[in-house]
């Protein structure tokens, strides 16, 4: 049997999930793969740092050595915001590597580019974690893509707004309240600016775009919005109303081929599949020619969740190569 | 490029669905899988009927012709009931074509069978469209299982009961009243008994067993219950002490390793995920080790949605062919 070495670039819960499970599921990924999967290889921040992690492990702070790692296949990146990421997958690339993303800032900017550079030189991208966490929208969409036509993604994209309106609502406080409590609870980084601005989502609704229609709007010409302004009163004259509001970020290609997009908060009625979608999970509406719409609701973010997402990749890619090598 | 020869047996409402998506999407799938793919032969049941078909395609009502047209590679089965066409399928197998269905109460009952010999003849089975029509429950289940443990799948997968007890609850009908309703708006068949009775649910429920956990509940301990005993009170008390009737299949395995299923009406609370599932829409939630919950919701039945299911399910066989191929 084959087998595939690994490296892991960025350790912290994601980098760590995905370490987990191709340990705990080894022989499941053999038996599905045919591939022995071996993590040979950890980038992170602080290498004084005590971790669980095997012996012949090479554990470093410099990604030269990662490359300088004797047979490489693949490189699970799991680092935050566009650098030094996009350049250590751009070398990952270059040398022949395969590359798997968690990396949303990133992935929206420099995606486009990396798939390019990936095709050129032969390997593959997956980046089903960029989005959604552990709902596989991107495999969701590709399948869909071979025979059938996407009209309009629109979703909840972002946990962590999510959860902090869904805590007005149920718990009657004020955005600040509400966030103090998402951080308490871990579902909000130190600096929760992305999440709360709608940057967050408007990277993945740019991800979801290329992956869609083949192309992005224009950065500029799409609004966006966070929570940040929604105060406490809204909330409650939105229930009271028997509406919620909910963050939504919403793509579509329009007739005449151009590209919309929007990220805010919008109020929405009972019977809309969104107004339900509480807490920290994810949903997201696919419009189609032939399906009319596909809704996938799941955990957006999470060490397992989105560990299990880049694993996934990881067996696509597999897949894909393999049927590369049939057709050339 | 190299090409790809299908037929379809039967030729109803999905396999005209998958004959017309085959066609309109041919360059696509060109581009996808690197096959173009042909209809060559169709089995129908009145070969007089006028049909709108290429003129260089078998059109027959003997299966015979079927296996005898030349390098078929792949047959899409649209029949309704066990009989002929796991016969017919048996046959295709044996003669080394793949096969790819839409027929629950066949393959709830021979699946594990068909899959079986299609292992030794190496072959590959597609059934996404047995469960949920367009909604991608069986490939979604299965990429979880790859590097995941599903624990427990429920659902709403019958989109005529689903139709029949929301209009029962928003129009203030009877079951009969509605019935008649579903029937006039094309959700229903001339004779409904298997969605009313729970038997088309039981079907599908059984197919994901075997999928999600490798084996079924022995058929008579997994209590059966349709919507056809419930009553317009019976609605009506629900909705005033907010709760909604939903026709559930559920289907777990439990920590011994047995498999308990059961399928039913139950009355569920505004939180839960399949409260606001309205209509002819189906939805699943998988339960698993790593995910916790991924809820699909879509179209159940429909030419084209079904259709596409089936076409989906011929670019994985592509794909999965072409992994072998590498592995051996």
């Amino acid at each position: 049997m084959p087998s595939m070495k690994a490296a892991i670039i960025g350790f912290g819960t994601v980098g760590e999930g995905v370490y987990k499970i191709v340990n705990e599921k080894k022989e499941q990924l053999k038996k599905q793969t045919g591939y022995t999967i071996e993590i040979a290889a950890v980038l992170v921040k602080d290498v004084t740092k005590k971790r669980d992690l095997s012996p012949d492990i090479v554990v470093t702070d410099a990604f030269e050595d990662i490359l300088n790692t004797p047979d490489i296949d693949i490189i699970f990146e799991a680092i935050v915001g566009e650098e030094p990421a996009y350049t250590y997958l751009s070398q990952a690339i270059e040398k022949g590597i395969h590359i798997i993303t968690a990396n949303k800032k990133m992935f929206a900017k420099h995606g486009p580019a990396l798939l390019k550079h990936a095709e050129f030189r032969n390997v593959h991208v997956g980046y089903e974690a960029t989005v959604a966490g552990g709902v596989p929208i991107i495999r969701t969409v590709e399948n869909l893509l071979a025979g059938d036509r996407i009209k309009r993604i629109q979703g909840i994209v972002n946990g962590t707004s999510n959860f902090i309106l869904t805590d007005m609502r149920k718990e009657g406080v004020s955005f600040k309240t509400a966030l103090q409590d998402a951080k308490a609870r871990g579902f909000a980084e130190a600096d929760p600016t992305d999440d709360v601005s709608g940057g967050d989502a408007f990277y993945k609704l740019m991800i979801l775009s290329s992956l869609a229609f083949g192309n992005q709007p224009e950065w500029k010409k799409v609004s966006v919005v966070g929570i940040d302004h929604i105060q406490a009163d809204d909330i409650v004259e939105a229930t009271n109303a028997d509406f919620r509001y909910r963050h939504v970020a919403d793509i579509r290609k329009n007739e005449d081929g151009s590209i919309t997009g929007k990220v805010g908060p919008v109020l929405l009625e009972p019977d809309h599949p969104l107004y339900n979608i509480d807490g920290v999970d994810n949903a997201v509406i696919i419009e189609t020619e032939y399906l009319g719409a596909l809704t996938l609701i799941g955990p957006g973010a999470g060490m397992y969740p989105t560990g299990s997402a880049m694993v996934a990749d990881l067996l696509h890619i597999i897949r894909q190569q393999a049927t590369e090598l049939i057709l050339n």
